[in-house]
């Protein structure tokens, strides 16, 4: 009898060409076939953003290890709706994005499209991870960090996410992390987030910078705090922000 | 003594010449001085996405009833930010985003530039609301709805909200609704996605489109319901996706 082999869908915000992606595809083929379908360039920062009003490109690239290699002309978004929708022999079993280059820790998961195509995928019931390393370049050695990653997508499969739910895991860019912490998501905000320059006409503009603030520097239970002990970080979060505990009181004051 | 008056920032993703934005403004000019810094165009489908890699301009534009008007040649979270930076004189009391021409109930607040600013607003600790209407036209005769929309107003007003929390407004297009229910967003996702054409060369490309697929059509207590019997949903809605409940649970699994 044959056992059903998992698919498993891997995307990214870094684009097609990106280092993270390639070594996520590689740590997923231990777990099933797998299949890349990536942005053509770069969407950091694109969140869940789509492509409402243009048309959208799909091209096959060269592909490695038995694994085959699409871009899409859009947001990470874009290219998890399009791999369902077109490219893909039918639905995934697992959907896999990453591994970032740069943190989304905290309250960056708000503007990651990392995390963009993990809660697209989450809404149409996939079970779906993303990973974000804590350096800008994957020239960091996080050998040590791969099997972590490994890890973690095995005991996924092992244990299937509940519906709505998906994980956000972000790595310190360590040879060898401490360990594994689930946790939940500092709050925070960005601050000094513009450089503002004269173009050579003496007109202003202004390129997006800034620090993320912790608004919770004294709490040991968010990711913040795992990160700085050098542990990889595991928060559970879902596309649904409904607050359902604050209906009474609100209907209480907005019923009418 | 001098009351302080309110300062009240207007955004939306539909584009600073939206007939929306300006509706929305003379509806804040009730509660406060009001400041439009909205898209230069527009941005529907933009979630939170921010402008990473780009620079950024602002202009000014003609203002009507005292409100001054601005753009931001990029994202709504980028007028957010931009807007707390740069362009207003001191922190807002009250942010306003829309009134979208088109809904933003169930899913949809995941994709919403409408909602991408509300988001920004509140992790800024800022009271935030976002308006949509069931209409892609505002030629929609919504004369009362708009009696509704400053009754919100006023209620948040006097009623600040929590931090991390803000409310999603949809408002169906009839000149009388039947009233306002605070409610939860439907769970739902969108189906048949994609038309595909063949350009002249005869190479495919791909147009989205689809449609909402509501997972709880039995559901009474959801923004889908309300709607469908012509109320106003507002929906209390977070920027922090962690869903705490599962963290022990999750901990079990992925801790070492």
């Amino acid at each position: 009898m044959e056992s059903k082999r998992n698919l498993i869908l891997v995307t990214n915000d870094d684009g097609v060409n990106a280092k993270g992606v390639k070594c996520l595809a590689q740590c997923a083929a231990r777990f099933g076939d797998v299949v890349i379908v990536a942005p053509a360039r770069p969407q950091s920062g694109m969140s869940s953003a789509i492509t409402v009003g243009a048309p959208l490109r799909i091209n096959e690239h060269e592909g490695f290890d038995g694994c085959r290699v699409f871009s899409v002309s859009g947001t990470p978004v874009d290219c998890v709706k399009l791999a369902m929708h077109t490219i893909l022999p039918r639905r995934p079993d697992l959907l896999l994005s990453g591994i970032n280059h740069g943190s989304n820790s905290g309250t960056a998961i708000t503007y990651s499209g990392t995390m963009g195509a993990v809660m697209e995928g989450c809404m149409n019931g996939i079970p779906s991870i993303g990973f974000s390393l804590l350096h800008h370049s994957l020239k960091a050695d996080f050998s040590l960090s791969i099997d972590f990653v490994a890890d973690i997508v095995g005991k996924a499969v092992e244990n299937p996410l509940p519906h709505w739910t998906s994980l956000n895991v972000n790595i310190p860019a360590l040879v060898r992390p401490e360990g594994v912490r689930v946790c939940r998501a500092a709050r925070g905000h960005w601050s000094e987030e513009y450089v503002r320059y004269l173009d050579p006409q003496a007109n202003p503009f202004y390129w997006l910078t800034g620090r993320f603030v912790n608004m919770e520097p004294a709490a040991t239970d968010t990711d913040e705090y795992w990160l700085g002990k050098k542990f990889i970080s595991v928060v559970p979060v879902t596309p649904d922000q409904t607050l359902g505990a604050c209906i009474p009181q609100f209907a209480s004051i907005y019923d009418k």
